[in-house]
């Protein structure tokens, strides 16, 4: 059985290293922060003094990062993973970053011999101690299958994306759809809740229509004023603003896009970065004058 | 069993009242045209000489019209149902108009002792055949519920939003809302047609995070460049004009919902007023040089 290496154990790689573990894989790990590798060492993780070490000891790794800067420092800072990579060694980035940070990952340690695959997820927290991820894969389709079982100790669906920072790509198309569905649900029920209709009814009805995915994971969230973070406004505009970057690099006009990053930037202005991403809607109650709890 | 009138007997119209016909109710109609009526003459429907002579033969009266326009000169111009109501009878207008002139409408017929229902439908033509609508419907609760049965053979649901106006208000932020999810849908195909990614792998994947109706109901059109209108671009446009007229008169911002209506008349503006809304994906494929059935 394969040695896994996973670094980053946070919301999202805790699970995803523990369900490694459950698959019986071998496992070598590295965070940070040292409580969440004692929580694995518990279950029979090994844990590694930095990522090179991690690298050394293991056959592929996976990373779970949160943002460019910390991925460009595990992977080709000092002790970085680059340190210790060997010749055909798999590495599965599964940060959702920018498609040009995957791009220039692969160059770098593939001029090393080895091979990176940008896999982010989709899923919340639940849906990754589930094993029930979706992963959208960029890189060699070759790598992507000798990796395929081990995705599939994570998650249900895995999909090949096409070449090096395809993965990141739709991983941050899918985000910027999903800011601008939020848009229009925020919207939508300012609308009908400051005429006066029942809010609760309202979601009820444009189910039948204009639904989303948003309607589904906000929904009740905005009902019950629950603006506890499942995915921050900080880090939705993050998203849109690399998405933003890469559309304007390859001269793509996105104008929806470009307001709805600049709409959660107001949220931002606001006080909301840390929380849920939905919390834009305390902006849209307080300019269109409808009590705060309206919507409950 | 009550007699029905049903004024407008187009793509809608048409197969809600065969519906009402089929639940056994005997029909009296009237449209502008005669070849549609002559198809209802035949399964049994009297055929009345104007919008007057409908209410006058009829307990309560159905509408389905266009816009406002030719809603109000139906309900209040030369032989219009307005000259023909009694009091306490029962008008149902299933048209997508402005919440202000149900109110309006509401109001004058009201003077007559008459009760107006604003009852706009979510649904497509398929659905209207399959008695498969939607009804969002403002006015008089006791009046909702005695309509409820006729709405019931043409439709599965059917809502009690509030007061007069409140059902037109719903179907315009149903139809913001999904303008607003259609674009996220375009600029998130086009971004990823753009770099290289499949779009019918796109869509497959992005079903499972940013979903929505909009991607289910155009997905496959766009995918096949099938822009025979189920609902036109120049309709689109006209219901978000209503609702950003509204939104301001309510003191609403709705910056979302503005720059999407500019994006459907630079869609007019390219000639695709009378296709399919999802046409607005070719200006984008211009804008962006993604090659003409490139998303295929």
């Amino acid at each position: 059985m394969e040695r896994i290496g996973f670094i980053g154990l946070g919301t999202m790689g805790l699970p995803m290293a523990e369900n490694l573990l459950k698959a019986g894989y071998s496992l070598v790990v590295f965070n940070r922060t040292s409580d969440k590798s004692e929580k694995l060492r518990v279950l029979g993780a090994q844990i590694a003094a930095c990522p090179a070490d991690v690298t050394r000891m293991s056959d592929v790794v996976f990373t779970m990062l949160s943002n460019d800067a910390v991925v460009e420092e595990v992977f080709l800072g000092k002790e970085g993973i680059k340190y210790g990579v060997k010749s055909g060694q798999i590495i599965v980035d599964s940060s959702t970053i920018s498609p040009k940070t995957s791009r220039k990952l692969a160059e770098e340690l593939g001029s090393l011999g080895a091979e990176v695959l940008d896999a982010p997820v989709m899923g919340t927290e639940q849906q990754a101690i589930e094993g029930n991820l979706t992963f959208m894969v960029g890189g060699k389709k070759e790598n992507f299958e000798k990796v395929l079982p081990l995705l599939s100790s994570m998650g249900k669906n895995s999909y090949h994306m096409g070449g090096s920072g395809n993965g990141s790509f739709t991983k941050l198309a899918n985000n910027t759809m999903g800011a601008i569905n939020l848009l229009a649900f925020t919207e939508g029920i300012i609308m009908a809740t400051k005429v006066g209709i029942d809010p609760e009814l309202f979601i009820k009805v444009i189910s039948g229509g204009a639904r989303s995915g948003m309607v589904d994971y906000k929904g009740e969230k905005i009902i019950k004023r629950d603006f506890q973070p499942n995915f921050t406004t900080a880090l939705m505009h993050k998203d849109l603003s690399l998405a933003q970057q890469l559309a304007s690099e390859n001269q793509i006009p996105m104008p929806v896009l470009s307001l709805v990053r600049e709409m959660l930037q107001m949220a931002i202005a606001q006080g909301y970065a840390h929380e849920d991403v939905c919390s834009v809607v305390k902006c849209y109650e307080q300019w269109a004058g409808v009590e705060a709890g309206k919507i409950h």
